[in-house]
Formats: structure tokens, sequence, C-alpha cells
């Protein structure tokens, strides 16, 4: 009897899995224009700051958003349940490693989130003249999406882990109806995370402006751990940007992708965008600011979940300040400041004149950076041959 | 000449190799079931903890079983050879490295396992009220296979490295007839361990209710690197899953199948469930409790083999109760604790309702955790990149 | 819907990657020729020096030069700027971490290239009898070729992290005409750095006489990090070789190919020929010379620059003369020195009489040294295994 | 113009990166027999002993040999160049690491080898009643030959790193004609090291009686290192089983293949047995013998070179008798001790009766025990997830 078919595990690939290839020509970075269009939002840089407590403030979003990337500021972290958000910022930031998790349970479960602080943090961002973007979890993107277009907010996203159009509920009436939302809503909807084609394809017919990519690579994120659950980003964003290609074909609508989760580098940047995404949404590199609210560390925002903690609190240091951090100059050399000037200079290296042409670049498999070159030759160094 | 043709290597995958990815649709966790009935037995949770004797006594069974779990008790270990194994236990616990394997050989030989302690253990498990499934190696099978019977067991396993219904012997009768032992035997009898489809379905034909899956990738098993064999986990699941589907087309019966090694966290549980897997059997996770017998030591059954020993002690230290283990709250975010919280979220994150829809779940192949993501991002915090 | 294609990724492979395997024969070393001729250049040894600070002077680029490998000069570094280098070869050294790339950046912006100087390092070099070439970035290839030639230099390198053909600009006069350049040198022109087919198709058409191959692997280079672009070198080397053949079937001429970057020891270099290169141009391995400039510290060129530094400088220490390291004898046992000999033993060993033999050796992917073998061992060794 | 063929790379795989795979039965250890003839000779383990001076001298032979596998004495070591030998090698165990490489050139070139202790030393072996193989080097071969034959040898093994049946030579006298050599010899002839099919095919073709497969992976080798020259041994053996196939289709003549080289403990010598090995070499699990010349220091024979020395000395520290090494009992799980038992248990595992059954076993490529399993886990409890 011939064998029942066993199942078929197709490989995905991770960001620092892949390479980039110059194509034949090179470009002088002034023909360059390395903007995007996101949700009717022009950014300068391709860039949005990760709706996180230790990554987004109204300050960092301020400026961030006067260097021409946008922070998200997340609806329903400390800023909109305390007065004095630096307070409870401070206490995470030392409590030691033992009683992180609790006390990040409590900080989350015993302050709700107050309307008039969401309203008052919204204008913060929003009187410092900068585009201003804010995110909710589905289950209260109802009420704060009101109050975010009281308050003047210019998008609105919806984010979770996983994100779909059609959850399954015994109460579906819990369930956000992301289509009407997006009818009713005056200002353009962003929605996250997803990572297969379907599901992209799928959330891009609800009217959604834009679709947030990536599930498990984050830094502070350990979902793939604990539940298993992940889809290396590289492959992640190729299949977003064929659904993308595919509701374009069908509707004349180009939604965007933004990559989101694992981006470390300047590097990991411009490998998102040639991998098809329009713009990156990072965390950790922010949270290394001088001005980042996390003070040094950096953690996740399914951390507080009361029985199935998954994010990690980690200490990723301070280097120096945002603008350094996004337009440079920089004083170091592995790809963690000046973001915007690598990412000019990949696209004038590669011959890329804008987003479009990114898109197009040549993608190789590649020994990882931890394999190769320098790790190899650290390897003989330290003896590892002896 | 054309050159004779090369032995051929197909290329197999473990479970840090994969990782699971999304469907269509989520689902409220309300609408998910992860039970899984096994051997005519229905686990709430579906887990089964080792017959090690660092995990499972018949305290740990009771405890595990109340959870909806089921503990296995060894019948060959130490709870069936002394009065007193807690003392035993001690000096496993706490002997020193050099001395452990000699330790081990003398403890298992100096003392044959007794038909009335057998009983008790397994009375005192069934005391407690929760389903009571023993364990044998197939050379006792037949005199502790009545015993387990009288004395109340709900199910039987017999255990070995490697099982296969066709033993080869000069000396035949001392193999066991497995058919004829499943017929005999008034309760259900299952069996391990398997890695190929062929002898998967081999023993479905006996009469067994569950096949345990997995060679040499066990925590405190050295089978891979002392005999070379082993099978990595994912690929052999799969394997077992398309027996188990011929075997369910030939006859109509649907038997079990149990991932059984290298399951080390609550991720790894889950996808090996997605694999085809209607249960896991897991040792290490279980012997880092506090009420584990091991103490905070894990060991492979196979250490006191007298010329070959082939299993290690490992310190795994202490996280927590079973109950936290088991149900959670969790106090940590590695996969570690609330096992069947983490199962839970999976489901319903995957849009899985049941174990049968789970093992429809789309499976890739991605970089390992120990080389994308949080890793990379160490390396490059630790200078490795410099 | 049949969904879009989805964006492809082709594997490519890294010199760690690769092994070389023997042919039918072996060869007496006495029926070995490993020179090549480049660009008209006959080289006993198939070894450029980079032309990096740490790595080539005048001093060294005449002991290089007299054992028949040849060291290329950097008419942009600190040779052409200041009278007096070794002070400021002492400064760069010597200064902390974190001051480095403020140095580094004041060192190269303050003080430009004097065209005294240029002539008068080039003379110097010229005065020892040996080989004399030089490099410049193509911005400065007018100026500073018109000195090398009237400084008597034999070949003229142009060199940038990648270089195409077709630049394009707003102000194309900026744009180095390299078929022109070409024409008006009266002393052959090589370029680089190229990894592709089309590129180095190209290049060749222009009427250079080499192409350096290699894009983001080497020691001191982040490229790949900062920029996400590189190609890793056994298949950046196999896309030239192709079309080096291109080349030579359209026009009957051979222009050279030299494999530039992550080259570590004498193994490498070996692979680098087998590969298809012509000749290997290598840094880090000139810079553990007791003679080298960079005092047992090796950096890259592209560090100097004002707002996106990409080089990091490394402590390679001194393990030897150049003269050990080229032609031995041998002191160590890890590919470090005596690379000549390594060379000429993997000829003979291999059965390749000359250069174009080695071109046609098998080559396999191999799993990395880092894994097999010796390290395998040394985890064993470790412990890691418990 | 379509571009020219790039160079094709086949993938080769390691011993570590495969496993076994039970067969559909399982075998009484009675049932099975692990013994193979080579070169006329039988082995009950069918193991030999590198001809290495850190591992074989007349005693360890002895010992060796009375368990049933063969210790291969090196002719062209210290043994035969001094009347002392153990003086000798407690200097190159006891000499710092940076005066090695030296000393060792220093012994092996200062003090010819004598045609007396030659005789002397095969005498030793043979007065204690145990197959008595030796080996040289082909330069030196006929001369050694005939003392060899003259003293009693039983088989006589010629080995250089890299094997063929065609050197050439602007005197081609000074090779050894293989052919002419066999006849010659009235003891069986075996030769080494070979990788590939043609070479090994080639050589059986002479009238050798077993071919040694290998170059590259040995623990004290740093030949891929410095030539980069190496073929990884799963895929090496099974090339030599092919070439030996077609060789006995086409003569009726079996001819032995032996596996040499990155073989580190018993699970490696199972997995080359699968492959197709008739037996193994192997220096440093004996290196690691109480008795072990080497005195807890294992060292390649190519390290005295005089220009190019490719060996390394490793410390492998002494971890028990040879007795305990080749029969067991064992104190230990790591598979470093019983190689015997470990190869029985693993024939009756996955029922194999002999080495013929053995040679068809399936093989998987599976990911590295660095990466999967215990090293999986060991860096969870390291808090690398963190």
């Amino acid at each position: 009897m011939t064998p029942h078919a066993f199942k078929s595990f197709t490989r995905a690939y991770g960001l620092n899995e892949i390479a980039l290839v110059p194509s034949h020509h090179t470009l002088d970075p002034e023909l360059v224009d390395i903007s995007s269009t996101i949700a009717g939002l022009k950014l300068d840089i391709p860039i949005f700051a990760s709706a996180m407590d230790s990554v987004v403030s109204p300050k960092t979003a301020g400026i961030i958003g006067k260097h021409g990337a946008v922070g998200v500021l997340n609806l329903e972290g400390v800023q909109t349940r305390y007065e004095n958000p630096d307070e409870v910022l401070e206490k995470i930031s030392s409590v030691s490693r033992e009683h992180y998790v609790e006390l990040m349970q409590d900080i989350y479960q015993k302050n709700p989130v107050k309307d008039e602080l969401v309203k008052e943090r919204i204008r913060a961002i929003k009187s410092q003249g900068v585009k201003t973007v804010v995110s909710s979890t589905p289950q209260s993107a109802q009420r704060l999406g009101k109050l975010a277009v009281e308050a003047g907010a210019d998008a609105f996203m919806i984010q979770s882990t996983v994100v779909s159009t059609q959850f399954k509920s015994k109460t579906p009436e819990k369930n956000l109806n992301l289509s009407q939302f997006c009818k009713d809503m005056p200002i353009p909807v962003m929605v996250g995370n997803s990572t297969t084609y379907d599901v992209t394809l799928d959330l891009m017919k609800t009217g959604v402006k834009a679709v947030f990519i990536g599930i498990g690579p984050g830094a502070a994120c350990t979902t793939r751990g604990v539940l298993g659950i992940g889809l290396p980003m590289a492959t992640a964003i190729s299949y977003a940007a064929a659904a993308r290609q595919t509701h374009f074909e069908m509707t004349g609508e180009y939604v965007s992708i933004i990559a989101d989760g694992g981006i470390v580098n300047s590097g990991d940047i411009c490998k998102s965008l040639a991998c098809g995404a329009d713009a990156v949404m990072i965390g950790s590199p922010f949270a290394k600011a001088s001005e980042a609210p996390g003070r040094g560390f950096h953690w996740g925002m399914a951390t507080p979940n009361a029985v199935l903690p998954r994010g990690a609190r980690i200490e990723v240091g301070t280097i120096g300040t945002l603008q350094e951090i996004l337009v440079g100059p920089s004083k170091t050399d592995d790809g963690s400041q000046n973001l915007s000037g690598a990412i000019l200079t990949a696209f004038a290296t590669l011959g890329a004149a804008n987003m479009s042409e990114m898109h197009q670049m040549e993608v190789v498999i590649a020994p990882s950076l931890l394999t190769e070159g320098k790790i190899y030759q650290k390897a003989q160094r330290l003896g590892m041959y002896k």
C-alpha cells in the first residue's frame, strides 16, 4: 500500500538569511527618493516607531515626526492609564527580573484607560505639528477610534498579535466588524498583524489603508517560543507583497504593507523594503534612544497578559539621540544610527530611485552574518580551530 | 561506466526548525477544545508526563491527573524497587557527577521490582481519582501487565528505545507477542517508541490503542550520540500521522500517536500537535516542578544499563508548581509555564477549533530560534559583529 | 484567484560553506605553476594586498612585491595626506574604542590629499624595483590617475564599494566615463567592486584589464549590516567567472577577476581560485604582519564617512613577518602563514597544474568548519552534550 | 546574450548532519555479527586505530588487537626513529604551545627512520599474537614494505593526505607504481586517503585490498583550513561505497572501504558503517586512553612538515582504559566508551544482522546535535532567549 502523503513543510526565510544584490546601475543619492505614502500620510523616512510604551510617548512621537518618520502611540499603555506615566516607566525599568512580570500585570490591570488622558495625549502629539497616529486593540477600537477622531488623530491603527477578518465567537457581536469600522471612521484605518497571503488580501478588502506584517520575530516578543507561531519576515513580506499586487490588479487600489518585527538595524530595514515592504515599524532601535521612555529597556505589550505573559523585558542600553538614530550623523558602524542615511545609501548603491524600484531588487539567500565573515574570523581569533 | 548510484539522504526536520502559520481565521478561545481522547481516556490537556523516575511518582501522577493531564508511572523504576523511594531519589540528586553512573547501575541492579510495591503504587495513584497509566519494558510486560490490571490501572504502556513488531531472536519465545498481549489485556495497551511509517503502521495493526513517536531527541537521552540513531521529531510525527491515516482508511479505527522526546516548552507542544500528534509526552518540563521527584534533576531511564549507559543526568532547576506549569498563571514568558493556556491560545490564534483542525495547520521550515530574532540581537549586543 | 507570484530567493554561498574535492590525479609540486598574469603584470603569487591604510605603505608594498605578490597603495589614505603618516597611524591604533570614529573622521577630513605626496609615495614603491599599483575612488580618478602615470605606476585601480558603468546623476559630468578613462590612460586600469554577472560584463566592455569581485564580506567592512547589501563570495566569484568567459567568447580578450573581501586564510584563497578567481585581494591576513602599518589593528576605508561610517577597527594582533606570511616557513597550522606554500600544495594535491586548471576543480557545499569536525569535538570536550 | 553557465556546487554531508532510522524489525543482539573482514583479516570489532604517534605504539597495538580491533603502527613516527620513544613522547606532550611546531619539526627531521627499529617494533606487535598492520608514506613504501614483510607484518598500509593512481612528475620514477607494488608484496596492501568515486575505483583496480576514505575532517588535521580541501564524510563514504559496488560488479572482487577522519564517538562509527564503510579508522577516541602514547594529547602526522605544518596538537585528556573504550563497561553516556557495545546495540536496534545489512540502513539528514535537542535546551537554560 502506498503510504499516505506526509505533511509537507515549506522553507521560509528570515531577514538575517538574505542579502541584497546591486542592479546594473548605481545612482547619485540626489536622484533617490526614499519617501513612502502610507494611508495617505507621506513619510519622508519610511519608518514607524512601534506602539510600545518603551518606545513612543507624546514627546518621542514629536521628535520622530519632526524628522520625517512617525511614532505610533499605544492608546492602551501607561500613557493613557496614568496622569504621570514617567513615574510608572521609572518603576518598570528599575524593577528586578523576578518581580518584573508581576509588576507589569499590576500596572496594566489596576488602572483602566481614561478617556480624558487618551485625548490629552493625542493632542500633545498633534500640537507639535507632526503626523499623529495612534493604536488600539480590536476590542477597544470602537471606543478609542471615536476618541482618536475627536482629538484629531491623522490615522488609526488596530493591532493584535494575529488579526483576521474572520474571528469566530459564540458572541460574534464582541468582534469588530472591520469593514463597517473603516466605513465609519473619517480617518484612515491601518491594521495588523498578518503574515499570510490570504489574510492580508482579506484585510485589504475591508477598506483598511495599510496592513502590518509580521508575527513572532520581534525582539521583545516570545510568541514563537510560547505558541510555536511565526513566519520569518523575508517570506512573510514577500507573501504580503503578492497580496498587495493581487488586490491592486483587482481593485486599482494600492494598500501599503509595513514590515513589523525583528528588524534590528538599518540593514534589516533595507532588506525589508527590497522584499516588498512600503515601510517598516521598529521598536528596539528606538528604545535605544536617550529620549526613549523605556530608559534603556524595551518590553513587549503582551507581557501584562494575566495568565500567559509573552513578552520579555530586554536591556537595550542607550546609544544616542533620536536625531542621531534617524538622520545621523552616525558615530557607529553597526547600522544602529542614521537609519535614513543608510536607506538612502542603499537605494543609491543598489540603483533604486524610489520605493517601487526598491521592491524589484534581487534578493539572495546568504549565510547568516552570524556564521560568515566577521564571526568566522572571530572564531579563528578565539582559537576555535585549535 | 556510469557510477553506481550514491546512497540518498532525505532531509528530516526537528521541532526547533519549524513554525506554525495562522490560518485565514481566528477563534474566540471559548470555541476551542484542546482535549484529546487517547486509548479511550479523555485528556483535558493533551499531555502525558514521561514514565521517568525524575518526573512521575504516585504523588505527582495525582496532581498532574487532577489538572487534566496524565502522569505515567514507570513500573520498573525506584518506586517499585524500594519501600522508601524518596531516600533513593535523594541520593541520585545529590551524588557527584563522577559517581553518578555507578550509583545508578547499583540502584537499579541490586534491588528487583517487587510485585507488592507495583500494586501499592498503582493503587496510590488510583485512590486519588485520576486516570492511572503505567509503563513497562517489553521484557516485563506479561508479568507487570497482569499486576497492573489487578491493581486497577486504566491503561498499560509498553516502552523501549526502539520497538517493532518483528523482533528476531534465537529464542523467539522471549519476545513479546504484541497482538496476543493486546487481546489478553482487558485494558487498552499503548506502545512505543517508533519513528517510521512502516513500523507505526505495523504496531497499529496489533491492536494497540496508541503509539508513542520519537527516538533520540529527549533532553536526558543520548541515543543519537551513542548509537547514531534518531529521527528529528517534526518529520517523525508527520510519518506517524500518515500511518495513522492509512490505518484509519484501511480499518476505520483511529489509533492515536503521541510525540515523545525533545519537547522543551509550550511552543514545541503546539508544533507537535500541528505536525499531527494527538498528544505529547514530556519529561524535562515537569522535572522542573517543585513537586518533581527528581529534586531539580532529570535523568534518562537507559542510564542504569550495565554496559552501555545512554542517559544523562541534567540539572533542570525548579521553576514553579505543577499547577503553574500545567494551568498557570505563568510568571514567566518563556513557554515553561501554563502549558494548557499556551495550547489554548495557539489553537485560537491559528484558528483551530479542535485537535483534528490543529492537525491541518500550515507548517513552515524556519530559521532556528537560536539563529534568528532574539539571538541575532543578542549577538549584536554582545558585539559579535565587531 | 491564483496568488500573485511570490518574490523568489536564490541561494548564494560563502567561502566557508564550500570545500574543494581532489581530481583523479595528483601532481609533483615541481609541475605546478601558481603564477597569474593580471592586467599585464605577472604575479608569482596570485595575491594583492588591499589598498587599506592598515595594510599597505610604501614599505610593505616593497616587501610584498619582492616576494612575488603586489601591495596596492591607497592614494587617498593617510600616506598621501600626511608628511609623517606613522604619527597618524600610531594615533589610530591607540585611540579608545569610543573616540575611534570621531578621530577617523577628523584625520581624513582635515587634511586633503597632496599631489606631491602622491607622487612621492609612488616613487618610493617604484624605487624598490617592484610592481607599483595604486588605487583611487572614481571621484578622484582623473586627477590621481594623471599623477600616478607621471610618477611611474604600473597599473591603476579604481575602487568603490559598488561600482557600475551606469551611474545616473543630475550632474552626469561628475561621473567618471570609464571607457574614456581606460583609453586615455597609458597604463592598465583595474576596477571594483562588482558582484554580478551583468555589471562585471559591462565593466569588462569598457576596456579595464581586471575586475575586483566582492561586496560586503570583508573583515573590516560592515556594508552588509548597515545596508543589507552583499553577495557571498563563492557565488559572486562564480558569477564573475561566467562573465569573463562570455566576454572572452565575444571578444577574445581575457579580463581577470580578483576575489576581494572575506578571505581570511590560505584555505579561503585556494577556494576562491577554484571558484574561478585569477587572484585574490586580502587585507586582514597582511594586517597581522609585524611590518603592517596598522600595528596589530585593521580598519575599513569607508570608516571616515562623515554621516554613515561603515567600517570597523578590529584588533588582529601580530603573528609573524610578511615573509613568513607570504612564503613561510610557517610556524602555525591554521593557514595564516606561508600562503604561497599552501596554494602550491593545494594545486599539487588537487591535481591542478596552473590557474586555468584550478578553475576547473570540483567544489562541494560542505558544513561550515564552525559546525563540523574540530568544533563539534570542541563542543563535546566542553560538555555541551551534557 | 545568455549568461555563461555558473559553476555548480553539490551539497555534501558530514557525519554530524545525519542520523540513522530504524528498519521495520529489531534483532536480539545474539543474532548480530558486527565483525568485518578487511584485506583478509577478520576484525571482531570493525575498528582500526590510526597510524599516529599519539595513538599506536607496539604496546597499544597489542591491547587493541587482543580486544578484536587493529592498531596500525606508523613506521615513520617516533617509534622507528628513537630507541627510547617514550622520552620523545614525553617531550611532545609537555612542550608549550608556542614551541610545539618547532619541536615537532626537530624531532622528525633530525633522526631518520632506522631499519632495525622498524623490524623490532613490528616483531614487538607480532609477538603479542595479534594482527600486525603497519603504515608508510608512498615515498618510503618500497623500503618499508620490504622490512615489514621480513618482520612478519600481516598487512601493509600506504597513506598520504591525498592519494591517487596518477601522480604526475618530471621524475616519474620517484612515484610509486601501486599495481606493481601490490603484485610484489606477499601481504595485502591497503591505501589511502581517497574521497571520490573515480579515485577510489582507480585505486581498487591496482590490486589493493582496502581503501581508506576521508580528507580533511580529522580532529588533529587542518587540511581543510589550510588548503581548502576536504569532502564531508557521509558523502565521501557514500561515493566510495558506490565505487566498491561498481568494482565488485566488474570484477567480482569486494575491496573494503574504511572511513578515516572526523569520527569522534560511537554514534559516528555507527553512522559511518550505515553510510557504507566496512570499518572505521579512529584516532582521537583512542588518544583518550590511559595507555595512549600521547599522554592525554593527540596530534596529526602532517605537523612536522617543514614549510607548511598542517596538524594541531589538541589536549584530549584521559577517560579510561583501552579495554573500557573498546569493550566497556562504559562509565559514561557520551559514546566515548564501549565502542563495540554501541555498535552491537545499534545493529540490533536498527535490525541489521551483519555489516552488509548495516550498509542498507536508511539515513536522514538531521539538524546537527549542536543545534537540536540538548543544545537547544542548554541555550534555554542559559537564558539565551531572554
